[in-house]
């Protein structure tokens, strides 16, 4: 049964992931750190960290910036492992991060999603494949009409991952109402869709002869990225120091 | 029973219309003409229509151009309705068209799909409804890599057919990656996805708070437009002069 | 501008119609009614709607059974319409729910969402010009791995609206793995999938020659509920006393 | 530029593999086989292999099962390597499909598509990971309405591939319409729907804390065994002896 501290344990994801632990049968919340103590929870809960008298595994941490630091000391001198999902660090605090994996393990990960996370990993082998072979590959990604950016930001990422895969050799269409010409072997098409309040879809397309595969995900809140988080805890736990992510999660 | 002669029978959709008809419990192949005579059929087969002696309900059309102007005369003057599914005529013969509906029943289409021409007709229903109650409109079509143009024909038709029922204060958008704003309420993105063979998908989104509808239609091949010109065939047989289209076919 | 009330105003649902009015351009909550006070509003909210002194336009109800009496006595009093939203009624409150309607306007629905409603309606004409044009209708739906029913009622909703438009010649197929042969022709086929914390998806299918047509309705969330209550409230407004229901929103 | 011969060159699958190597840049035929001769071929066409004085690098049979065996004598007595797509050989003839493979590379698999082959691969290393981390499976498949079985043969492959890498504690599930109760965690659903002409499209879900992941693979014809066959061809030239099947090609 691995321990786990959560540093923002009252926070929207905070209680979220005390949720996704109680189903889990192999982690368990042993304390919680927060400033707001209101919250009613079955583990004790600490104004911050260095109160806390309970010996954690491992810490996941959904605080805020200014947290982060106490946070990182105490798991320096402790030996606690943590999973860091605060976002919005300075280069400051990017540093300390860093300083911190030289003493204990540290998971840190653009985007914690498991399942976006294992198809970044997938789609690099199935681009290998397929590429080679004629298929031509295509994404198309949806998310809510508030989003100022497009495509997304995970978007891209799913994109430079099969890139890296064949060499760089692909270039990027955005848009094809412009032209009047067939597609180049070489192109990826990327397409934005943008309405109502969709969290977060993604689809990448391999179209062969008379064959599509297709890998899709969709997100429904973001506690994609809470039980991410959990999943990473228990990872983690008993690791040697370093600078971990995702990918290091995901095993193929 | 309708009785159909099929223009044109021996070609690619000549013979799946015969098929087609073959499983079809309310018609029956009674002739067909073809240049080509050499296609084993179980109806008779005439060089050209002034040969035929057998006098059918209605005629489906897949031949050629230069063909039709005789058909028209035959229809005309033997009182038959006809399918025209014959593309590329010139300016005289559409003309010509139109003056043999005066005469007989002619139905002609863009495009022969049931199924899109369904979509044509409820989709508007669908965006006078969702429109106005906040619901965002987007539309993904998916081709094969050979196409020359995006979006398709067909994808340009359905958000017309959108458009009208908005009174056409829609506008299209077909890149999104340019520009870093928020989705306009207006504006209804229009994605084109090119792929191996894919004959032809497009699907229509509805996204409102915490809601999508979809619609979506999947071409495997051209013979649905065999299909539609057989339900067209059925529905015209009997029918009073005049022009007609799919939408007369579809009546919700 | 439509003046609402919303009774149980502090609830999920209720804090939810509150968000989905203030984007409305059309309507406006004037005030609430909660027995739990401390939630913040921007309009006055009353410990029970005998001390509201606002007159509204309509008013949208998500509390509790037990609350509905007092509410339909003060509309029935006040002549004001009502969304009833809560459910569980006992079979006295609904005597009085359909007493109520013959004093003042009553919408009552056993699922409140725009899409599902749209597609209730929309699935009756595609049925009824697919089906005998030849097109096999399946069914699939998805929800999470907790729900105890299957298949879903929405899903059996959608069944019996398009069998009703097909003079309910269709039998219901939910297992195909017993036995070794054809579909027959007058079969739907309605398959359940269980995982995760899927809200709710449902397709129906419509598959021809070389052709698909699918209808297909995402839940991201139970918010779906709010929006089509407050569609149903603009509706209603100045309506004529008398039992009405999501069906009379959807005007096709 | 390996060099095929295409055994069965005249039928429908060996003139579309003549069509899929004309757009292959890494392979070309060099000679064909068949017993009809009145196509016209790029490439010179024997009756029978015996009198074909071209030797290729790689033999892709698509012809019958009467035909294999001289084919095999040929194979052996010219240690030329052959991907074997005929189906229905006899005990006699697989038994002598094996000795062959004592002596020259033979390539034989199941299904010889390589998006479903990708997929066997690929959802091992999914489930893997995903189903510890408690993620439900499940499977849809979609064929025409003249399929007598139920689930697809590929289904059940893809499930039992899953099965295989989670140590087979997963029970297969066809029919959730006559039990009241909550999904179990260690149950793949799998549901079949059938209708119209659809070639074969099989969907797996993986269903997760408000996420969800899928793999989907459609078939748009036949020819994509024939893509398969042609990137089997140019893997098996040059290899040693030996029995391959489809995952040799596939390598992750």
């Amino acid at each position: 049964m691995v321990k786990v501290l959560i540093h923002g344990c009252n926070g929207r994801m905070g209680q979220m992931v005390t949720g996704l632990i109680r189903e889990d049968e192999q982690a368990e919340v042993v304390a919680g750190v927060d400033t707001f103590t209101a919250t009613e929870n079955t583990y004790p809960v600490f104004e911050n960290i260095q109160l806390c008298d309970v010996k954690p595994d491992v810490v996941i941490d959904f605080s805020n910036a200014a947290a982060v630091e106490g946070l990182l000391d105490y798991c320096t001198a402790n030996q606690v492992p943590v999973v860091l999902c605060t976002t919005g660090l300075s280069k400051e605090q990017l540093g300390k991060v860093q300083e911190t994996s030289g003493e204990t393990a540290v998971l840190k990960s653009a985007n914690m999603s498991m399942g976006i996370n294992l198809l970044l990993k997938m789609l690099k082998d199935a681009a290998r494949i397929l590429a080679p072979a004629g298929y031509d590959i295509e994404l198309v990604e949806r998310h809510h009409n508030q989003k100022l950016d497009a495509p997304s930001g995970t978007a891209m990422a799913l994109a430079d991952s099969m890139n890296d895969a064949l060499n760089h050799e692909y270039t990027y269409v955005y848009d094809r109402s412009q032209v009047r010409r067939k597609r180049d072997k070489k192109e990826m098409g990327i397409s934005a869709v943008r309405g109502g309040t969709i969290v977060g879809d993604h689809e990448v397309i391999f179209a062969g002869p008379d064959e599509v595969i297709e890998f899709k995900h969709t997100a429904y809140s973001r506690s994609v990225f809470g039980k991410g988080a959990v999943e990473a805890a228990k990872f983690l736990a008993g690791k040697p120091a370093g600078m971990y992510d995702m990918s290091d999660v995901i095993q193929l």
